[in-house]
């Protein structure tokens, strides 16, 4: 029985599973905090003297360890947790812990990630985060599933370096080399050429980048959608902002008022459409704010996304936006261009709060352009043969864009560092726990 | 608009997006045969002589294009898709493709899958595998939720070798060595430690073993399951024979009749509960039917399992047997012992027709102990350091399994190789496309 279903037992005998928080071990009385995954509850045993082997085992618990409790629940107007606690018949120590701790409220954040199972444990935010990640994710899930999305499980092994000319991780492979995929890109793309129309995908993506930001991480979990038959960049923008909507209104229905109690912020679910703006326009509005960074730049870089969203938020009170239009030189070359400015891609990032959280753009699905454009980025179209082939054979036009989960999680729960919203953190320096 | 929806368009102008799927270009008349995931329409052009531009259009089509179509829909009972086609006024050439296909029905199965993409296109059963797919994991993760699940999504990157002593594949990362996991295992039990009570996971696992059957992948989607505060390993069983009930009940209600159509197969909700036999009688059984290569073993090889399975389905009617209480030799250090013959683990296999699909077991959870089987097994604590850690701080008993996915496939619609069940195979000969 979980702790928050004992008011409803009121005089009953029950049998609780947690762990030991706190142990108050008074001279004529013993009280026992139990903490499970729903609540803490009190233990309250009257001390019987030598022939009384409860008070023994109560004596000899530490804290956090794993304990079964019988008793039954009383009502107490004095305590705290409910008005009522449990009279302990048997306790039973399931899985003992030593009796000092290696962390503590002072603990720095490096020694609690190497204590990581430990510090999830005793912190009641930590545990919500997994349990609003479960909701996000079946939030997101069913939006795609109602579309008509197909859930797939690319390979993560590839024989060539992906995509992009970033760093990816080599691995040997029965005598020969493979690498840890980036992304799905190339297989989503793939399956989109197979005539799977809606492809959904959540897995691991690598990435082999001496990145020490808040924001990085050398693995991630990835939320990955492509469409086929889109009629343009659009389409994929319309399908994530509904995605998200329905994803953060779930999260908001079901954990908003415990996010708002651990995390101390309001879930709010965005309006539709989420504002658009093109990087042409998003850096001629920064320039008159006074961001310039060395001068001209293609690109935003952290601060200038920071800047950008607090401007639109004060424009159009919305916390979303998708900057478009990249222009092609820092674009992959699979990103379709635009018709009328060819110096353009039909491409997107979406920023939430500043934080950018999504890629995504119409991709090129025209061989000869594909190649042409492969060849403009200076790219050898030999290793990636079998990607360019699956365009020879009559490749619907599709979009698509890659999530970030854990940026999600961030951004949602104002948390300072993408280490406190996985459960295991990976970077250059962090391969453990 | 999707080709199953036209009936209801009878009269009315629609578009339609596919895949060109045969010519046939007569002299008055140009046929063309459309597809796309919901089915085949035809086209019928009456030829309008040199002004008619889409007769011209028509004349250049190749089979496989990717085409937008736009036409009237009218009644022709002559007509055996449906009674119906569709009088083009527009065709569209979105995607073509090269005249040459490289694949067609006489391909072999290693040229197929060089073209999977094209293969699974146009194969309605390809397509149908994955819709079951999404549909089958849709059924455990409802499940798991109901359960009270939380989904987790655990590193695959490790900074040592994990659990046991099978090869594992090797990385370089950032000037040292890191491993692909050979499953969630350990970092699903370290949820278990951080107080997540009952742990789903789907993600890639790896396995760096030379294995060249028509069953073994280096790569393929593992579906974890571990429960905390389990009485024992029944718990573990009842929990999967639920789950896997609860899926198969939704493929049978959504695709029953496809599958039984494009695969042959019936689709049959098991009945509760699956039927348990301890390893020894199994051995014993097999025995008594003369099954008893090179004398006495510990294990079952895959034509024992299959004799197994046959005989269990025979005085069962089931075509599923967990078998349980496998020797500890052959079996990881992890696994729970029996209190009453401690040779013996409190494991399981899980067979479905003869094939291995899972392997579960109550887990061992006491630190003192684990160290003491892991020392049996000559195994070095070190490198296990931090998942040993988990289980010195008060960790609850607990118990779990894994499924494969593609494995399930593969018995739900009769296929030969797991080559067939996954999008993109992985083996140590194929890393491709």
């Amino acid at each position: 029985m979980l702790v928050r279903e004992l008011p409803e037992h009121l005089g009953r005998a029950v049998t609780v599973c947690g762990w030991v928080q706190t142990l108050r071990l008074q001279r004529r009385m013993q009280f026992v905090l139990v903490r499970d995954h729903s609540g803490t509850v009190q233990l309250a045993h009257r001390r019987g003297g030598q022939q009384d082997l409860l008070e023994q085992e109560l004596e000899r618990l530490t804290p956090e360890s794993a304990v079964r409790v019988t008793g039954r629940v009383v009502a107490d107007d004095a305590v705290r947790l409910g008005g009522l606690e449990l009279v302990p018949e048997a306790v039973e120590v399931l899985g003992r812990a030593e009796p000092r701790l290696p962390i503590d409220a002072h603990t720095g954040p490096e020694q609690r990630l190497d204590w990581r199972f430990l510090d999830v444990r005793r912190r009641p935010q930590a545990q919500l985060l997994f349990a609003v990640q479960t909701t996000f994710e079946a939030g997101l899930r069913a939006f795609a599933q109602a579309e008509g999305c197909t859930e797939m499980h690319t390979p993560k092994l590839m024989g060539s370096a992906s995509e992009s000319g970033a760093e990816v991780f080599e691995l040997g492979y029965f005598g020969r080399s493979a690498y840890l995929a980036q992304s799905p890109q190339f297989y989503k793309q793939m399956a989109i050429a197979a005539g799977i129309d809606r492809v959904f995908e959540v897995g691991p993506v690598f990435r082999a980048e001496p990145s020490y930001t808040a924001r990085h991480a050398t693995e991630f979990t990835g939320v990955d959608v492509e469409l086929a038959w889109t009629a343009g960049v659009e389409d994929v923008m319309d399908f994530e902002e509904r995605m998200l909507t329905h994803a953060l209104a779930l999260v908001a229905e079901r954990h908003g008022a415990e996010i708002r109690e651990h995390f101390g912020v309001e879930v709010t679910v965005p309006q539709l459409p989420f504002p658009r703006l093109a990087m042409a326009e998003a850096q001629q509005l920064l320039r008159a704010e006074g961001w310039d960074p060395e001068g001209a730049k293609a690109d935003l870089d952290p601060e200038g996304e920071r800047r950008l969203a607090a401007l639109v938020q004060q424009r159009t009170g919305h916390e979303f936006v998708f900057v478009t239009h990249y222009p092609a030189a820092i674009r992959p070359f699979y990103h379709a261009r635009s018709a009328q400015q060819p110096g353009l891609t039909l491409s997107f990032d979406l920023l939430w709060k500043g934080l950018e959280i999504t890629t995504g753009a119409q991709r090129e699905h025209r061989h000869e352009v594909l190649l042409r454009q492969a060849a403009e980025k200076g790219l050898s179209p030999e290793p990636m043969r079998h990607y360019l082939d699956a365009f020879r054979f009559g490749c619907p036009p599709h979009g698509g864009f890659g999530l970030g989960l854990a940026r999600v999680l961030m951004v949602l729960l104002g948390l300072e560092s993408i280490r406190e919203a996985v459960f295991l953190f990976r970077g250059p320096n962090r391969l453990t726990p």
